[in-house]
């Protein structure tokens, strides 16, 4: 089992997703250089849903743009249906992030249809990118929210979650990300569950995206890990909160992500030190909100190297 | 392997330390009667140490004795010395628990004292109870502060902290708990140690005793669960906070850590939402004190059960 481990930043449009600051298109590409700079490879730099819906990504195409242009930077981005995954497309995306949610409830409160046809969906997305001839071009990640419980439905089937992983790995997904957006995961579900995506998915890598609202997220990295999951998620400053509880925490922190796989002996290739210069700058940029993460306030352990 | 796992409260002891406001002595009763009533067996109530150094602590006998009424408690208090072992079989305590630190440059600045020093010292308190036909009628364990790093000497030995355990259990330590009062250690870490601590005390059970100073608290908790142990040390509402960093987190939250240990399928005993209640009281205990924890904020998920 290699002992690189990838974490893609998500703050750019899980974090920013729920804060009302605007961020500048000048800032959001400011953000992803200096943390390409602080060795990311994949950063999540938006979203194509309607602006109508989400301002804060009406500089979708811009965005991607701009950071298309970093040396090195896998600039991947979230789509919610076709029409998101065009738009993509269009704009010269290398990785789409697809989202639907094993959750029916969820699925159908977020984007208003099925998880079956939103799968159908993802198909349609695939057969987009192969009628463009762009197999090799662009890489299509499938993300299967609410994998680990739904605060709407309440519990959601490991084995509808393992079926929509063995549709999605079938149709040519490049990826299957493994998400609990609600911070409903456990570790003991977490091993489990992975190990059983794992299963369906042949060679298709699984990523794993953790939410820290009950305060688990990490543990569930670790967990992750030791089932040999090597792609992780996370928010610098653990930016993005939770929709359904103001106040509380959203996404895990990059820095401390980073922090907990480096210390147990995994090589993110990040560089700490310039990591959380960028964590302080984010203090800056985003004066109004409330950020979260441990190690910015005290620094790495004397006994880290 | 069992899967009861016992939470010790240590909020009133670790986390008053470092907290400015005074909780009045009934106050603290209170939260004692509320943390019982709520399925804590055990609770640290107080610290044994010299009023001039914390006043928070003046009345500790006082606050001891009290604890001792509350039925079905085994109130706990710390002691750094002989002279506060004295103190506290004094006032009738039922179980103590000695510090030393692994680090030799911790345990100076702490005691004064050489950590072959302080050893010498638990062993005279094993005997002071011996002396006082006290052997069955109180507990005593030994804490190992430091034992996975200290922020003035950095790294500590893991031979070292071995070597301590295996003599405090030789002097007949009824406990060895092994803490990380600065967030030095790691998932990794924490299993390969306490598994090595585990094999050199017999009988004696380990608990440990860990900071969420770094965001690693609940993942070295699941990690100290893998290899076996059964006894965890928890502030409620992370109270307690670092001397050494000023806004950074102290304990791990007893509420997070219960929350945890439930959902993996552990029982504590504990009944959440009265711990819950609990948590929304010390809000107004200590009005001035920045609390942490993350499931006060949201609440348990649909799933929990």
């Amino acid at each position: 089992m290699t002992d690189h481990v990838s974490v893609r930043e998500v703050g750019l449009r899980d974090g920013l997703q729920l804060v009302s600051t605007i961020l500048p298109t000048k800032t959001k590409l400011e953000w992803c250089q200096e943390q390409a700079a602080a060795g990311f490879r994949e950063i999540e730099v938006t979203s194509f849903v309607p602006p109508s819906i989400l301002p804060q990504f009406s500089d979708a195409a811009e965005v991607l743009s701009g950071a298309l242009a970093i040396d090195g930077l896998l600039a991947s981005t979230l789509v919610p249906n076709l029409k998101g995954a065009v738009r993509a497309m269009d704009a010269g995306a290398r990785k789409i992030t697809f989202v639907l949610s094993a959750s029916e409830a969820h699925n159908q409160s977020n984007v208003r249809r099925s998880t079956d046809e939103s799968l159908a969906m993802f198909r349609e997305v695939m057969e987009e990118r192969a009628s463009r001839n762009l197999v090799d071009e662009i890489q299509i990640a499938g993300v299967i929210a609410k994998s680990f419980g739904c605060s709407l439905q309440g519990s959601v089937s490991e084995s509808r979650v393992c079926e929509i992983a063995n549709l999605m790995a079938g149709y040519g997904a490049d990826e299957i990300n493994v998400a609990d957006t609600v911070g409903y995961a456990n570790p003991v579900q977490v091993e489990r569950l992975l190990q059983k995506v794992d299963s369906v998915t042949g060679a298709v890598p699984i990523a794993a995206h953790f939410h820290d609202t009950r305060g688990m997220g990490l543990a569930n990295v670790a967990a992750g890990v030791r089932v040999g999951v090597r792609r992780f998620d996370a928010s610098l400053g653990g930016l993005g909160g939770c929709p359904f509880a103001p106040g509380a925490t959203g996404n895990i922190a990059t820095e401390d992500c980073v922090y907990l796989l480096e210390s147990i002996g995994l090589s993110t290739g990040i560089d700490m030190q310039a990591l959380l210069e960028v964590r302080e700058k984010l203090n800056n940029w985003l004066t109004d909100e409330r950020l979260e993460g441990r190690l910015s306030k005290v620094g790495v352990a004397k006994t880290f190297s």
